[in-house]
């Protein structure tokens, strides 16, 4: 089964959007055995969209259609695809009704122009959207099924794992991410060379971000067969690369680490500087985090380190913020502070000022303080400011998860 | 000018990457007034390529293409093109003789799969690449040029950026951004109705997101023509929407309110439950936010409420971690703990557990204290844990920006 994939919207052309969908959906097709064979992209106008649609109609099997069904003036999908099907538009009362106590139900009178949502295609069979008011529209032609769905990433993906998945009747193929931190691409590429190579019936992509490298494995084939070769390989790749890897399934590493603290019965609580509440935003990411996180405190000035974390204020004075004697101070601070097993703790040069010859931009020091020793490391990551921010919170996290795996 | 990109490569359509180069060609064209009209993707395979240059060849006046002049077999572009326009390829002496001494001073021997990367089509010119191997490939037909690109993103913007821009005389496209928070896309619509069709001289899109509705004006003309038309528009606009513009030029809400802050000399201090974090790390987003953000405290337990923001015993027990009472304590307790002249803080449900039919999940208590008078408010946001937190991290922010607005 092939499919194509339409993205609608100026914003898409003009760059002021990044694209995510369309990689989305395509995880989403493959999990179904359905492989993406084209993608395009068009703006809110109207004769482009029917030009796509006639130029894939009978090419491939199944055409995704996102973005243009929202409420106003820029939204002409649904009326592009009234066009090349030749239909018109009935009003849904039901529809409606459910939409007016929708919003009734948060407290809000329902705008006015929300009636265009209930106006539906007559050609088409709608598709229930859990996650908002745009429905999922789905039209046929002798040889292919196209399906409209709201460009607003969330509700694409409410309707696309509610209704569309379900009937995509092609079995999964298997995969894992086995999920990376601390080596560039390049070093875990060469350092797998050959057992890469080695690999049968799978195939293995690497995907970098300033927080790691994903080394995602799928399967040639469905069934058990290609579970088995998934399984296999990751096993091999695991083995390679030891404790660089902190997930062989796909989680974050917040969830790691919640992991081992909850096996153990114990609780971290955070300081943080440069990183301004991007570890603690990681951790409570996690539901039921409250289990094991017991809260932060981002002490961006030298005052609320002193006040709140107890760092001396004769440590900042022949330190400076960025230290490794203040990390360590904050660390065991915070642990004391907010009673918890363990303290962690970023003070770093995230850019674009700050930086000197002795202490450049990128800088990091990032600590850990439990009932034995303390540790601290020094980091030198990217000299960008928010990728600075992400690296120095993933690379705390994972100070930790090393820390409770060695005890564990 | 007219453009269109094409992007090569199996893992954009398998969705293993997320293509971001086309969004960063198109913002790149658009400062020198090509506008983009038209975008696609292909998987390594000649034919496809052929087709997708066919297509284009003459209805666009510049094609962009992206991925595949790699060394190895999946790489096809440049076989693509020779096969579409007809030449046969040069070994470029020189050219090779460079990228082994290039090779040398980082001491490395060359690999001989590189070889590949001297053999020029005849047919075509070339652009140096500054950062890599692969040299951009420009061919023309009697309308259209077509130009080649690595696929790695630094070795495409530096290309682009040293040989590209520079040849592209035109001047940039008016745009500007209106930033709002607080009203559904719908209702917004609704409000600029009539004003949005008297607009002249632009175009009008509306990007929508958990955190709020941007309106996204362009102009239809270039120079100084298009900027008044631009200018007009977001003031007509603005005149409508009042105070739920956060900002008239495309700036983030941390960053608005870290302006009004720095206006009065004033700083901020942040206790989040919810929110995890993520309003401090929107604060410190900013550079230079440590003249106004003072830090935040993360308190996620009950005990660290009482302990690290003086939040009452009693009042945690009569009306509970999420209330209008606690939010109180919450955010004047923050700004004295960090001697702020304001406080803010969160304490709601974002799900999926932990709700109840008095607490549903999606409520959350937002809370300002400053020098004068407390404020809490109440909302119920999307009931769903990320957007969930991200909406009242924006809320609560925007509470203080309207707060400092209106005794500005």
């Amino acid at each position: 089964m092939k499919a194509a994939i339409l993205t609608v919207g100026d914003e898409l052309l003009d760059g002021y959007v990044t694209d995510s969908n369309s990689a989305w959906l395509a995880r989403a097709l493959a999990s179904r055995g359905v492989s993406v064979a084209a993608k395009a992209s068009v703006g809110d106008v109207k004769e482009h969209i029917v030009e796509a649609l006639a130029r894939w109609d009978g090419q491939f099997d199944l055409v995704l259609v996102t973005g243009g069904l929202g409420p106003t003036h820029d939204d002409v999908t649904k009326l592009a695809c009234c066009a090349y099907f030749d239909c018109g538009l009935r009003f849904d009362e039901a529809y409606w009704a459910e939409l007016v106590s929708r919003f009734e139900a948060r407290g809000y009178d329902i705008p006015d122009n929300n009636r265009s949502q209930a106006e539906i295609p007559t050609a088409c069979e709608t598709l229930p959207n859990p996650a908002g008011t745009a429905l999922g529209l789905k039209f046929r032609s002798a040889a292919t099924t196209f399906i409209l769905l709201p460009g607003v990433p969330r509700e694409m993906e409410a309707i696309v794992t509610g209704s569309l998945l379900p009937s995509l009747e092609g079995p999964e193929l298997p995969l894992r991410t086995l999920r990376t931190t601390g080596l560039f691409e390049s070093a875990l590429a060469q350092q797998l060379g050959p057992a890469l190579e080695a690999l049968e019936g799978v195939q293995v992509g690497l995907l970098t971000d300033v927080t790691g490298v994903d080394i995602r494995i799928r399967a040639g084939a469905t069934g058990a067969a290609g579970s088995a070769a998934v399984d296999r390989a990751a096993d091999d790749l695991a083995r390679i690369l030891g404790d660089k890897i902190y997930s062989t399934h796909g989680d974050s590493l917040a969830r790691r680490v919640g992991q081992l603290l909850a096996q153990r019965g114990e609780s971290l609580a955070i300081a943080e500087s440069c990183t301004g509440g991007l570890a603690a935003a990681a951790s409570t990411a996690e539901a039921g985090s409250s289990a094991w996180f017991q809260g932060a405190v981002v002490a961006y000035s030298d005052r609320s380190k002193i006040d709140l974390l107890g760092v001396r204020a004769e440590t900042l004075a022949a330190h400076g913020a960025v230290s490794a004697e203040v990390a360590l101070e904050m660390a065991a601070g915070v642990r004391a502070a907010l009673h918890a097993d363990w303290g962690l703790a970023t003070t770093g040069i995230s850019g674009p000022g700050g930086g000197s010859q002795a202490k450049p931009v990128g800088l990091v020091y990032l600590a850990v303080a439990g009932s034995g020793a303390t540790k601290v490391r020094e980091a030198h990551l990217i000299a960008e400011r928010e990728p600075h921010r992400r690296a120095a919170a993933q690379s705390v996290l994972d100070l930790l998860r090393l820390e409770l795996q060695r005890h564990g």
